[in-house]
C-alpha cells in the first residue's frame, strides 16, 4: 500500500522537468518551480520506502564528506542521517573555523577529498558575503577536477547553511506546511509571517528568515517580513522574493510591526536575527579575532535589541491570526520565555502547543537532504527509485 | 557446526519470557532473570555466528548515537564495533561536558537526533545523582515523540555507565564467568570477592563495584564486598544487593579486611573507588567549575587512600583465596604496581598472570552492547536470530 | 572490458609470489619486488572495478582504526575512503599528541581496539626514531593477543607516515610514475631527482624523500638525492637505497646541487625537509613540551634555510631537465612561490603545468592503500579479487 504511494509519487516525478544532475544546491531560487517540487516528491518517496521497510540505500560504498563551518548538532544529525541513509559513510573535514580557505588551497582541498566521493556538505553562515561565495568556488574546483580526469564523478554540494540561503531547513519547512494544509497547491493565498522576534543573544544568521521568503514567495503565498527598523536582511533578497511573489501569484508585504504581520496570518515565523550591518561589521572583527571589538558590537547589539522584547510570540499575539489558530513554525532551538531565558522568541504556553509540530517540521530534514544529494546524483531520478523499488531490498531483517 | 551451536542457543532463547522490547537498558536490577539470560544468550549466538562468517547485520542503514559525557576508550570502540555489527552508523553527540542538558534541552534533543536513529548509548558517571536520571529523562522524551507520531519508531537507550550501574561492563565479566566456569549456574555458590583497592588517583566512579554487586547477586553467588572504612557505595544499592543474595540462594558480607574478603575467594576483582560522600560533595564543585576546591578534595582524598596502600592485590593475599588459584578480574586499566603507578591497585606479577584473561573478560563487551540493542529492538528476537541465520549472509567474501 | 582489464591484473597477480598475508605494511623495503608489485596490482584492480560499477566490498561489517598522532587531511580522506570502500567502518584512536603510549598501555590499548577490527592505520611521523618502533609494538602486541585466543583474527597494521618511510605516499607516487611512463618495467634508466627545496616553514618530516628513495632504488630507476650541506636524511636510509639501486641494476648519486639533480631528469621531486639532526634535536623538546627550546631550533633553523632560497623548482631549472619536460611530482600541499608564501619550493607556473598530475598521483592513494589492507588480510588475493568480480554486486543502483 505504502508502495503503491511510492509509484504515485514517482509517477508525479516524471512529469517534472528538472537538470539538477551534476549540479549543486545552494540556493532555492536558482532552482525552479519543477526542481523544487521534484525535490518535495523524491523527499517524501524516501521517507515513504523507509517507513515501508524498504531500504533506498542507493550506494554499497562511498564517501559523503561534512565540513561544518560553524557548530550544529540538528543539521549534522539531519546529513548523517541521510548520507547514511543513501549508503554513504560521513568523513568530517575540519579546517578550523577561523578563516576560509582561498585559491589554490580551495582547489587542492575540494580535490583530495573527492577521489571516492559522492556529496559534500557545507555549512558556512557565519561569515556575510563570504559562506556561499565559498561553496561556488569549491563548486567550480569540483569542475575543474572532473574535466581534468582527476575525479571519477562530480560529488554534488548540498549547502547545509551559507551567509544568504538555508534550503534544507526551508524546504523542510515549506515540505511541512505541504503536509500540514494538505497539498502544495493548497499554499496559495496562505499568508505567512516571517517576523523578527526577540531574543536575548545576538548575531544569529539571516539564512533562515531569508531562506524562508525566498522560497515561500514561489507558491503563491501571501509573505509579510516584519522586523523593527533597522533589523534589514540582504537588500537583493527582500527584492528577489517581492519578484518571485508577483511572479506566482501571492503577495508580499514588508512591515515593521509584529502585530501587522501577525493579523489573519495562517502561519507565523517569529525568530530572531542580527541585522545585515551588524552581520557586515561583524565579519572583519571575525576574521581578525577581534574579541574586544567584537565584544563592543555583541553589547551595543544587545541593547539595541533589549527596546524589542515586545516582539514576543505570545498567546495575545496569536489571538491575531486567522481564527487564534495560526500554525506556528520554528527552526529550532527557540529562545522560550521562562523556559530557555527569561524573555525570548517565544511564550512557553504557545511553544507548549506547537512543540509535536515544529519536531515535524524537523522530522522532513534527512530526507530532504538525501533527496538533494539523489537529484544531484541521479539523471534520471525516478528511474532509480524505481530501481530501488524493485531491488527491494529490505531496510531490516 | 557453529551453526548448531547457534540454533542450540536460539533454542534456549525461547525458552525465556522478556520483556526488553522498546524498553531501555539501564540498571541489570530491573532486568528479570530470563531478561539477562536472554541477554547473554543473544550476545554468545551473535560472537558464534560472526565466528561462523555469518553477518549478524540486523539493519542496511541507520544512526546509533553515542554520547559520551566522559573520556573512553574501550568502551566507546566496544559500542561502535557493536553498532557496525548490526549496520548501524554511529553518530557523535558531544554536548560539551560541563552541564547535564535538562528539560526542554533534553527533550528537544532527543528527538532531533532520533529520526532515523535504532539505539542511543550514554555514558555519564560523572555526576552522582544526575547520570541515571538524565537517562531516563531522554528515555521519556523518546517515549513522547513516539507517542506524537514524530519518531517512527522507539530507540533503544544503552546505559554505557552512568553514576548508579555500568551494566555493559558487569553483563560482560559475568558472561565471561559463566564462560570460564563452564556455565551460568556454576556459579552458583562460588564466592567473589569485589574489593576496593589502593590506586594513586581519585575520583574513580563507584558504577563497577556497584555492578558486580548488584548483578553477582542475582545469581545464588557468594558475594563479598570489602572496602576500608569510609569507602561506602551508594546504601541503596548494597541493600538491594543483600536482599537479591537471598533471594537468589547466595549470600552476602560487607566486611572491612581485604584479606578476609580474599580468603577461600574462587574470584577476585580488587578494584579501587572513590568514597560515595567523596563523589557527593565532589559534583558541586564540578557543576560550579570550582578548581580550588576540586584541587582540595582531591588532595585530602588522596592523603586519605594513602592510608591504605595495603590494599594491594599481591601474591601473598592470592594465597588465601580458593586454592590460591582464584580467577582475578579487572574492567582495565588496572594501577598496576611498579608498572603503571608505583604502587597500585595490583602487583605486576599476579596482573601478569591473569592479563589473557582480563582480556577475554573485554572481549564480550561489544556483543552483550550488540545483544542490548537487539532485545531493545525486537520483540520476537529468537526469530530475528533464525531469521539472520537463514538468510546466511558471509560477513565477508 | 573494464572486467576484463581486471582479470588480467588478477592473471598477473597469480604470477606473484607473496606472503604479506597476517604481516603489517611498515617500511616498503621489508616487501620483495614481488610483494610491491602485487600491491600495485590489486589498486588497479580495486580501482578499475569501482570504475566499472561493480563494488569491491570485501565486509559487511568490521572496523578500521584510525589513529593519527599528527594533523592530516588527505591522508585521513585517503584511509577513510579505502575503509568505506571494503567495508570497513573508520573508528578513531585518539590518544592524545603529547607522548606515545608504551608497555603495558600499547599491548592493553591494542587488543581493547581490536576485537571485531580488521585494520589499524597508524600515523606517527613527529618523534625520530620513534613512529616506526611504536607501529612494531603494536604489531607484536597484536600477535600475542591472537596468539592467547584473545583475537579471532590479525588486524593489518598500515604505516600511513612513520619517522622513516611514509609507503602509501611513495608506493601512490611509484604507480602514477608506472602510469604515466607505460609500466612499471618503463621506469629502469629513467632518472628521478629527488631534492630538497627551500620552504619558509620548518620541521617537515624526512619519511617522503627516506620512502621515495627507499622504493625508487627498487625498480632500476637512476636516483639522485640532491639537498644542501647539513640536510641529511637518516644515514641507514641513504645507505639501503644505494645498495638496492645497485641490486635493482639502477644507480644512486647523492650531490648538494639541485643543477645537478634537475639535470637530464626524467622526474623532480623537489620538497622540503628538516636535516635530521634538528629532528633527532626536536624530539626531546617536544617530549618535555619545550615551547621556548622548540622555538630557537625553530628560529635558528629557518635562518639556516633562508641561505637556501634558490633551492626552488623554477622554470630555468626545468630547462636542464630531459627536454626541459621532467614529470613534477609533490605530496602536496606544496609551497608555492607567491601564491601560498612569498619564496618556496616551486614556481608558481611550474605549478600550474602539473598541478593535475599531483592530483592524479594523489588519487592512487586510497586504493593503494586499500590493497595494503586486502593483502594483509587475505592469503590468496587472487581468488578473492575473483570472488568480488564473481559476485558482481553493483557500487550503485
Amino acid at each position: 500500500m505504502k508502495t503503491d504511494d511510492v509509484k504515485a509519487l514517482i509517477g508525479a516525478l516524471k512529469q517534472k522537468k528538472t537538470g539538477m544532475y551534476r549540479k549543486d544546491f545552494l540556493l532555492t531560487w536558482e532552482k525552479s518551480r519543477d526542481e523544487l517540487e521534484a525535490t518535495f516528491l523524491v523527499a517524501e518517496a524516501l521517507r515513504l520506502m523507509r517507513d515501508a521497510g524498504i531500504s533506498p540505500r542507493l550506494w554499497d560504498s562511498g564517501i559523503a564528506v561534512s565540513n561544518f563551518r560553524d557548530n550544529s548538532t540538528r543539521t549534522r544529525f539531519s546529513y548523517s542521517s541521510a548520507c547514511d541513509l543513501l549508503g554513504l559513510y560521513v568523513q568530517d573535514l575540519d579546517e578550523g573555523k577561523s578563516q576560509i580557505a582561498h585559491g589554490e588551497t580551495v582547489r587542492e582541498t575540494a580535490n583530495m577529498i573527492s577521489f571516492l566521493t559522492e556529496a559534500i556538505g557545507i555549512r558556512d553562515d557565519m561569515y556575510l558575503g563570504e559562506g556561499d561565495k565559498y561553496q561556488r568556488e569549491v563548486g567550480r574546483s569540483l569542475d575543474d577536477g572532473v574535466a581534468a580526469g582527476v575525479l571519477p564523478d562530480r560529488p554534488t554540494i548540498v549547502n547545509l547553511q551559507s551567509d544568504i540561503d538555508h534550503p534544507t531547513q526551508s524546504m523542510a519547512d515549506l515540505l511541512h506546511l505541504a503536509k500540514h494544509f494538505g497539498g502544495l497547491d493548497k499554499l496559495k493565498g496562505k499568508k505567512l509571517a516571517m517576523t523578527w522576534a526577540y531574543s536575548p543573544s545576538y548575531g544569529k544568521p539571516l539564512s533562515v528568515p531569508q531562506g524562508i521568503i525566498g522560497l515561500a514567495s514561489r507558491f503563491g503565498m501571501d509573505v509579510t517580513l516584519a522586523h523593527p527598523e533597522g533589523y534589514d536582511l540582504i537588500p537583493e533578497v527582500v527584492e528577489l522574493s517581492k519578484k518571485q511573489a508577483k511572479e506566482s501569484g501571492g503577495s508580499f508585504s514588508h512591515v515593521t510591526s509584529m502585530d501587522e504581520a501577525f493579523k489573519d496570518a495562517d502561519i507565523v515565523y517569529p525568530k530572531s536575527w542580527a541585522p545585515f550591518h551588524v552581520m557586515q561589521q561583524r565579519v572583519p572583527l571575525l576574521h581578525s579575532g577581534d574579541q574586544a571589538g567584537l565584544k563592543e558590537l555583541e553589547k551595543s547589539c544587545l541593547a539595541n535589541n533589549a527596546r524589542f522584547t515586545d516582539w514576543e510570540c505570545t498567546e495575545e499575539k496569536m489571538k491575531l491570526t486567522k481564527g487564534g489558530k495560526a500554525l506556528y513554525m520554528h527552526c529550532l532551538p527557540a529562545d522560550i520565555t521562562g523556559v530557555s531565558c527569561k524573555a525570548g522568541e517565544v511564550a512557553a504556553s504557545v511553544f507548549d502547543r506547537y512543540r509535536d509540530d515544529t519536531y515535524r517540521e524537523a522530522s522532513w530534514k534527512p530526507y530532504i537532504i538525501a533527496a538533494m544529494i539523489l537529484l544531484g546524483k541521479r539523471k534520471d531520478p525516478a528511474a532509480t527509485l524505481e530501481a530501488l523499488l524493485e531491488r527491494g531490498t529490505p531496510r531490516t531483517v
